[in-house]
């Protein structure tokens, strides 16, 4: 692959889950690939493990890395073709992205949706101008619509613990937050387990938080959780802010926080999370300490992700 | 050792403080130690030596370190037990720790007290928590009431002074500051030295600043500066708030800044601080800039305490 | 040489252009050179370019490299002499600068100037202090009054596109920016142009902001930039705040940035800028989004110039 944007840069999904559980049990498996390659992160949002675990990948890969926090290390850019730079931004990405292309040979990028603006923010503007002005690879960190090292991760997650079963029930279920959350990690998951098309797959969420169709294109989507999680072989936990009402929090009458109580009627369910997870207000402790929770194996894979798709970029580069 | 939390995972101190004379001469001696493994170096709160020189000791190991500032490049973390996670924490320890776990195979943590609540800082709940979750070894890079790696600097930078003498005395003087600190350096270098076992030891602090008797244990105290200097080999000057009327700073009537004038009355005595100091607030100009400050040399041994520590650990891990 | 502070320790620039385009052939040639060599970079004021392109340059000789932002991952520092230092800073350069020397073999700084005592910045009172007190080489990452590695940078672009010619006309324009900033790159450009002998040189700039005559000393001196335009065959454009009335803006009638209508009167100019630049303010997009724009290509050589430096101080360093 030549960018990993999203799943449609992917190509065969299972043989990148082969590629990542091969690197599991031997990360050193392609040091020499990225001998003398070096690799730029640069977050223009605050990460742990997505910086941690593409960090790691990148040095079991022989690369030399570089983290960069725009506008904390450096200063803030500018997105606007033709802007009259008189005001905060510092830097045009049209300047910056293509000296970056010429430090780096892999370039990573994080950025944020405004949650404002939602045609811009579903454009994928800023991280397009990456691509379109770096001349060098790059490798979403979780952009504007998407988190594609995230959803790749979740189908390593679940591949690894899938039950002898025709189509395993995998349901997608909104959960409460304090704060307005992208749409990112549910759009990314949605169109990834699509594109895999090995499980039967449900969306549950309170009225006027539906995702953009574009994404979940092929799913039921539910207003009834409890209806959703009924016969569940995996129950991926995740809040998002409307899209429709866009950036916005709804008020939600009925509880949507994940309990013990409500995976009673799963299948014994698997219980997956993004993480940064905010306890007992998407998902209750009791949940979370025990044995269906997958958080930390799920956290733990982000590093085989990250490293199939790099090493992939990096065959492409020979 | 399995974590490196206080003196009490130090097992036999000469056996460490040789080892890291040893790597004072031979940095690269171990270089194969620590290769394919990882170091992570997560800080709660700001660090210069700590950060350098634990970095500088794990690369001379040959491990591959990577330094994480949390709340600054990701997001503040929660350590209440069954907290309903609806303000301003993103994470918790029990979500982050297992994860970091599973990226690193060894940790080291710096965090403060919050000098408001004593029993919860002396508990060490939080770095207690790293260990409880993370399942790798810690490595304490100043905790809520110790600095264990300071502390072996110290003997290390004592070892390398020592007078031909029975029991050379040592003596631990408050200084004054503009801001209330934490106990942990005082604390932590009584506790070593006492361990130790092979000098005369005093302290020496105004009325109201009495350390913990758990650290101080065997040492003699008293509010008369004067008269502890006397004949004293080593002066290590330190400021530190009151544990008794905790976190705070008492008003103290006598000048307790360590001056030339007050030296005179030692044996020519070798003069260190853990650094940072505030210049003519809790050290004279004068004696900084004499011949009789080791505080160079005693940040410079930062690199091979932590070697030591790191080495021991990593045995350990094969 | 031993330090990198200015074009005074550059010896032979053309020496220095031949190696930094070496490296730029083949960046690993001297990958033994740094081995066991470890390099601190210190930021006392943000930066990309520089940043990104010193580590690379240091790694591409072998170099560990370490960067550290002073203020953010550890504290503020002091530099009067004698300071009480009971007020904000929390550790003095005396103190600080010694143990760098210890850790590092070599050490980078940045700093910028206060723009508001000019004696004090224009005697380089901080970077000097660590070249006092570290006991090391210190390479500058730009200081109060120059910024030796981007003129490096710049005399070895303008090597590579010179004209057959017997004196390309240079000219260093000023342009307009909402914030006022220091003179250090003028400066630094104006220094190195004049030591390299080898164009004639022409500065325009409005009435008040002529530059100090100990770096401009044999450059004409304009204040009307069409004139200086005239025959141009590189154009650098640059602002700075005042040096007379010092660090102000003063109010220009003028339109001084830099268009495309204005370039008609020079010989087709390559156009050089250091970056961040302020789009349409300093210089119009047309104009950097133009084949005869350098900035790219400049910032590019920032790791070529680098690496010439940091080799030659490691030479020094056998």
């Amino acid at each position: 692959m030549k960018n990993f944007l999203s799943v449609n840069d992917a190509g065969n999904i299972n043989n990148l889950v082969k590629t990542a559980l091969n690197f599991k049990k031997n990360p050193l498996a392609s040091y020499a690939l990225g001998k003398g390659k070096r690799m730029g992160l640069m977050f223009l949002n605050p990460s742990m493990r997505t910086r941690l675990s593409t960090q790691i990948a990148a040095q079991n890969l022989g690369m030399e890395v570089i983290v960069f926090n725009a506008g904390q290390d450096g200063w803030s850019l500018e997105f606007e073709e033709g802007a009259i730079m008189n005001g905060s931004t510092a830097e045009h990405v049209k300047d910056a992205a293509p000296i970056l292309g010429k430090y780096f040979d892999i370039l990573g990028v994080r950025t944020f949706p405004s949650l404002k603006n939602r045609e811009e923010d579903y454009s994928e503007k800023i991280i397009q101008q990456f691509v379109k002005y770096s001349g060098i690879p790059i490798v979403s960190l979780e952009s504007a619509t998407v988190h594609p090292l995230q959803s790749l991760t979740d189908i390593i997650t679940i591949s690894e613990r899938l039950p002898v079963k025709a189509k395993p029930k995998v349901v997608l279920t909104w959960a409460p937050h304090v704060k307005p959350l992208p749409q990112c990690v549910a759009n990314s998951f949605s169109q990834w387990i699509n594109a895999w098309g090995q499980t039967e797959f449900v969306i549950a969420n309170p009225a006027g938080y539906d995702l953009d169709t574009n994404f979940t294109n092929g799913a039921v989507v539910t207003n009834d959780q409890a209806q959703a999680l009924k016969d569940a072989d995996f129950v991926y936990v995740k809040n998002w802010s409307s899209y429709k009402d866009y950036g916005k929090i709804i008020p939600v009458e009925d509880d949507w926080m994940l309990t013990k109580n409500k995976l009673a009627v799963t299948n014994n369910a698997r219980v997956m999370h993004c993480l940064p997870v905010r306890r007992n207000v998407e998902l209750s402790d009791e949940v979370l300490d025990s044995s269906n929770s997958l958080v930390t194996e799920e956290a733990g894979n982000r590093v085989w992700a990250a490293q199939a798709v790099l090493a992939d970029i990096l065959n492409g580069l020979l």
